[in-house]
């Protein structure tokens, strides 16, 4: 606790401005996503505790408290646990000291944020999360540089797709600014528990769940926001092992009209069988088709990309586009933001092909079988928070195998290209408006 | 406490004999379930607590315990609720004064049952259950008869396919006649809860949910079974109120190699959104489209049933087929069984018409707009645990309002006769294998 700063651990009431709000609230909100803020543009707040927005001339309420960080209340632990050394540390099985917990009802929007020791939640067997799966999740990671600097990666995409996916099964929205402010105060009060070593994280998991006691099928009354830490290492701990696919016509993970671009729960159990299934013929993870022409959509949990050479040398980079089958990733967003103004010449990223052209357009199998026979198949790799680039060097599709080139190392010119730029901006190396820290360096 | 008889609550270690148990799996498998006995057929189990089973030569491990009845630990609550008079009732709000729950891990197999005073379940906020949707339900409903005879329904059914939702997302399966004794003692142990008027009952509510603390996407360690129990009204309070569609195209409930055929918690949150924007346009549910064809699936969280008048005065009672996209009801079962029986003139079913003709095929849009033009549209219903039969008089369909025959108190001449069927044998009034009593009458 000695070496948190009072700046960082500061629960005085601050003014939650109107006009902050509303401007938050715009910058975060995607084209597809349709705002419905619960704090108005004209009212007041009370402090000190969750309080209805009332109209500052009739005192009449007129919106439900969203989440205000600066009613934080912050219980420390008494009974630090023992950290494991970063070398045994295995995805998602250790967590961190504290959590962040916000509850919200619709007769009261939303509670007072807690930050407290990591324990266990109590929960009634009628609560709806069990039931129906209301439940949406994120994935976002924290690094700690040499110095204490801790970061976050574009924490405001994590917010409006959980604000999205929120939207999707009727849970309560929220300002997504407030909750990353919440989200700082956490990793850096457990910022003891970021491994330094190269390839290390924090992996941040908040969660979104539907605790109305009932069990009618409906909008649920009542929710609980919370956020989990687990200390990860470096997800190819042993160099980089590609992963062999197949391209599965027997399972889909989405269509469309369902929910497979939002960040729902609902889309992960259901893609453990198929995930077994592949596993049983020797791959490490189905590709996801849809449709009679066999779009290409997602590989396992990640987004899709595929490198084309094209006759005049130019790299065609492509990514299927988003809709209601592919999840909006943030790994996938930054390598398209970051191939694009390499693309356009206004950064150049070392690696990267002068000749580059990014497109997110439908791709299909057959795409993939011409390019093998062609030559002109470069690359395959899927993004997401936990690998960041995953390369792929086999698809099996229709009885036979396609091979797809990568590099000696296991990582083709373009994956590894994105993964150095990527980490370098995640922890700090290379300077970037992605990179937001959680506190003050050295201060 | 003093009503209920020593052979209700014994708990004294039974027999669970291989033969047995080889027998239930068989019996309750359906065809396109691969049962994986948890149990093989050669081995003996030690009793008084669950033990692995071992071969019967060598004492080598060769199963993991299965859920065994007879090991149940009852704990009667100290502190008995209020029973809410049954006027009061709000279908989910109620539940009684104990539940039921047994934990599974994938080392030691599943726990020891027990029968303890409703409360909440404590879980580790990273349970699966939370984050990847690991969640699958039944709903069931026992009776009560004048002279104290408690009855469920069907319950073999609900075992079948709640053994068939688990396999989908890698939860482990069970013995299902091992369940059912537990929800016997469970439903006797409240049966106090069950009102007696009529249309009143207990719904009941067998829950698993993946338990493992981790994050990693794959099959749970972990799982929890757990039973509450729920007083209920009669659906429809004040007379029959048909339900009007809106046929969507907008949103799909499931797709072919999907999880619509299988009873997630993930088919359900997804729903809630759709069903907002239908009330919103003034229908109370959705009529669930596929395809370009606009093939009929499912209405609401029910199944669907057409009836049609054929040139020759036969009524063809029509379903849509059961696949992966539609959920093999237990009362859509019930309902094409009685209707099957009658066709066949095995039984007569009063209120069916004498030329029946039931089919389970695809029904597309373009059938019901045809069949309103020609005037052969009879009825068109849904059939669940809960309404049991739901009548619909309207359907929207791409701008205009299908209109769809209802009698004079809302209910069709087959929707009456099914309902007053299906009830009949629930309640015990009308003497069927289906109904299964769960103590002894008068004993």
């Amino acid at each position: 606790m000695a070496s948190l700063r009072p700046t960082v651990l500061r629960s005085l009431p601050r003014l939650a401005s109107a006009s902050r709000v509303g401007a938050s609230a715009t910058r975060m909100t995607p084209a597809r996503l349709t705002a419905t803020a619960t704090v108005g543009m004209r009212g007041y707040k009370s402090k000190h505790s969750p309080q209805p927005l009332r109209d500052v001339m009739t005192g009449e309420i007129i919106g439900l408290p969203d989440i205000d960080s600066s009613l934080v209340k912050i219980t420390t632990t008494t009974t630090p646990k023992t950290r494991p050394p970063s070398s045994k540390l295995i995805f998602g099985h250790t967590f961190t000291d504290h959590m962040l917990t916000i509850p919200w009802s619709s007769a009261t929007g939303w509670g007072t944020p807690e930050i407290k020791p990591y324990a266990p939640l109590e929960l009634d067997p009628s609560s709806t999360v069990f039931h129906y799966a209301f439940t949406l999740f994120e994935g976002m990671k924290a690094y700690r540089q040499e110095d204490g600097t801790v970061r976050l990666f574009r924490p405001d995409k994590n917010m409006a797709r959980m604000n999205r996916s929120a939207q999707r099964i009727a849970l309560p929205t929220f300002n997504g600014d407030e909750l990353t402010e919440l989200i700082k105060k956490l990793v850096v009060l457990d910022s003891e528990w970021i491994p330094k070593e190269k390839g290390f994280s924090l992996y941040i998991r908040p969660t979104l769940i539907g605790t109305q006691n009932a069990l009618g099928v409906g909008p649920s009354s009542d929710a609980l926001l919370f956020v989990i830490c687990s200390p990860v290492g470096p997800y190819y701990a042993s160099g980089f092992k590609p992963v062999q696919l197949l391209a599965t016509t027997k399972f889909v993970r989405a269509a469309p009209g369902g929910t497979g671009g939002y960040k729902l729960g609902a889309n992960y159990a259901p893609g453990v069988v198929p995930q077994k299934e592949a596993a049983k013929e020797g791959y490490s993870q189905n590709l996801w088709l849809l449709g009679d022409e066999h779009a290409l959509t997602e590989v396992g949990t990640m987004n899709l990309f595929v490198a084309f050479k094209q006759p005049d040398g130019t790299v065609e980079l492509v990514t299927p586009p988003l809709d209601d089958v592919v999840l909006p990733g943030v790994t996938r967003d930054s390598v398209l933001e970051l191939a694009k103004a390499h693309a356009r010449g206004e950064t150049t990223i070392p690696g990267l092909p002068q000749k580059l052209k990014v497109s997110e357009r439908k791709l299909v199998m057959a795409d993939l079988v011409n390019a093998e026979k062609d030559k002109t198949l470069l690359e395959v790799f899927g993004t997401g928070t936990a690998a960041i680039i995953s390369p792929v060097d086999k698809i099996g599709y229709e009885g036979r195998d396609i091979a797809i080139p990568t590099g000696s190392d296991g990582l083709g010119d373009i994956s590894r290209a994105m993964l150095d730029q990527i980490v370098g901006i995640q922890t700090g190396e290379i300077e970037h408006e992605w990179s937001v820290i959680a506190n003050e360096p050295n201060a």
